[in-house]
């Protein structure tokens, strides 16, 4: 059974590698509680998991070094088990689905690891990487359900009592448990009295439903932007621990992630991936009884495609009323679009696009339609310059 | 004259307001320099400009406090003047031009500064900040040419030095010229050995100039993406101090800056804005004398808009062989498509879009053209591509 002597051990042991990630205030998030990031995408390799990584593979014997590790991930796991071997100076092969993006292949190529693409999703990886280590008696690192592993990424916990001893409620984003386990464990046993919650995303909730049907839940699909925690079963020691220590599980929406990243990208400066802002979400849209107590949110990753980033920035503008649309009729004379695009600039809206087409053969010869995309600050600040644009004698079509 | 003491008075009321930007490891900038980032985007408001903003406001008398300042911005100066007043409960009017984004206004309000739009560029925000302080007497914050706002900015050479005392050259941008002469003198008078190098955009190159000339030279236009560094003319006492203290100016182009905000995004998930990226693109693109040194680039600011930062990384992917386009000519017959998408696939790029029309009357009856916009490595990746097209029997047009 794991103890918190592990946790001190990893620490030590992680010494070699770890950057320290400070806890950042982040007032934005919470008008009734005081948030702390603690920003993890910040640490090597872009996310937490080399913590668990790198020190279940420094607790290998030599023997057990000498055959190599094996790994399955299409991401964050993967940089750290190939972080974690190439200090530990041993072989790592690991099984990369297809679908994966360029960048993150690339990143785990340059710690020196092997990738090995297979065609299909993320079990087919892994059935390959099971056959490989049945073949080759290499070491199977799990992403998650490992006590070595939950160790390592517990050291976390430690780091925030550390810096903030006061602090009343720990937020951390849940995946397949491995990380909120060691987090959890390390808090609960230092410090009883502070809370600790879990988030899953809508869409891959299997250990929410496990920990509120007190019995593991597979998920049939999931159905998430958040990669990261995108996982249909819970591991049956991440589901004890989370059991044992948790005070709560959460889940938010594929939208209130892209608004949290959004928000992070603003406000704080910080890239996070779509697993990475869900403790921030939940806090933002109030899913947890946090009010007036000191919260520390963990951001887990920040290893996200620029090219998905900018998707969900525009997703997270349309859904916060930053970026919208109106549409209108007007009749084909000069000066109309002038006019309406006086009253939206006079609202103090920027207008980003002007698409103005002719009616088609059901209207009024003389009518046009006009679809005008701007900025604006939020749904009120929509609403206003629509009133305004009805009220100057306007059509505007939803 | 300025010395160092006032630096310490500075870093002493700074203490209440500002937070602790530890310094990150940045391998990726740089194979034969250690490189590491002082994250001033992770400051208060986005940016070092609190430093200064709030210093000098803390040495106003009773009396000057009571007449209130007077502040002109489109950005970082803002938002610090804005929060340097609010704290000390005192009236703030700033004057911004209506071309500023409505994100940095928004946030200029939301410290409690009256912010007063100004039709046109920032020359004539500055023209209504002159009146309005000849008019209502309050305290006129400048930017940079002022001895507290640089003493206040030189704070961040004091953390860098106590942080690491090891340090060998500093690389820091230049706009006006306040951030590097705090950072310079407070470095230089501690550290003689430490370079300083400054770092401006090349379309906005005054202090450059002004620095290789020993004289004075403004640029007669300004034209780059990073805002926060558009000046047209140093100031009388940052081109004293410049001179003075600074090993070097060099200038890096929009496309390098454009590289450096993305390798921040990606490789250490933080948000740049133009500024604040020219010290790492400066490292990057080996513009500075600093093989085998230990080096801090100073990351100015991250109060960058999202939708200028998803053009800038749109940019920054095709600059760097990250986002490419083939154009080909193919014979209208079925499986022409197939065969060209299954040689790019097989050589590990995404396809992200393709066109595919027939020729016009020019050409060959059953000619068409396929344009195919895809996700590469590198620019020798997608010369790879190419040849290999090439050699299936296409004709690839440039």
């Amino acid at each position: 059974m794991l103890k918190i002597d592990r946790f001190y051990d990893a620490r030590r042991e992680l010494r070699k590698v770890l950057r320290h990630t400070s806890l950042i205030p982040a007032p934005m998030f919470s008008t009734n509680a005081e948030v702390y990031i603690k920003p993890e995408n910040l640490q090597v390799t872009g996310s937490f998991k080399v913590r668990g990584a790198y020190y279940k593979i420094s607790t290998l014997s030599a023997e057990e070094k000498s055959r190599g590790v094996v790994a399955c991930s299409a991401g964050n796991h993967a940089q750290g088990v190939a972080l974690g071997s190439q200090v530990n100076n041993i072989p790592a092969k690991i099984f990369v689905p297809s679908t994966a993006p360029i960048s993150k292949v690339e990143a785990t190529k340059r710690y020196g690891a092997q990738v090995v693409l297979i065609d299909g999703i993320y079990d087919d990886a892994y059935a390959a990487a099971c056959e490989e280590v049945e073949r080759s008696k290499a070491v199977f690192v799990h992403p998650f359900n490992d006590d070595d592993v939950i160790a390592g990424q517990g050291t976390i916990g430690l780091e925030i009592l550390e810096e903030m001893s006061s602090v009343e409620a720990v937020v951390v984003p849940i995946g397949g448990g491995g990380l909120i386990s060691g987090v959890a464990m390390a808090i609960k046993t230092l410090n009883p009295n502070c809370k600790v919650y879990g988030v899953q995303a809508a869409g891959a909730p299997s250990m929410a439903e496990s920990f509120h049907n007190k019995a593991i839940t597979a998920s049939r699909t999931v159905k998430t932007f958040a990669d990261g925690i995108a996982v249909k079963r819970p591991g049956d020691l991440t589901f004890q621990y989370c059991s044992k220590y948790l005070d709560d599980i959460v889940t938010v929406s594929d939208d209130e992630i892209a608004t949290a990243i959004v928000m992070l990208m603003e406000g704080q400066k910080l890239i996070a991936e779509g697993a990475g802002a869900t403790a921030l979400a939940a806090i933002h849209f109030g899913k947890l009884p946090i009010k007036g107590k000191k919260v520390v949110a963990l951001l887990s990753g920040g290893n996200i495609d620029v090219t998905i980033l900018s998707r969900v920035v525009q997703r997270g503008l349309v859904t916060s009323g930053r970026s919208s649309e109106l549409n209108l009729e007007l009749l084909d004379r000069p000066g109309e679009l002038t006019r309406v695009s006086s009253i939206i600039s006079g609202l103090g809206a920027n207008v980003v696009s002007v698409n103005h087409t002719r009616a088609n053969a059901s209207h009024d010869i003389n009518a046009c339609f006009l679809r005008i995309a701007m900025e604006t600050r939020d749904f009120a600040h929509w609403e206003q310059i629509r009133e305004a644009i009805q009220k100057a004698g306007y059509t505007v079509n939803d």
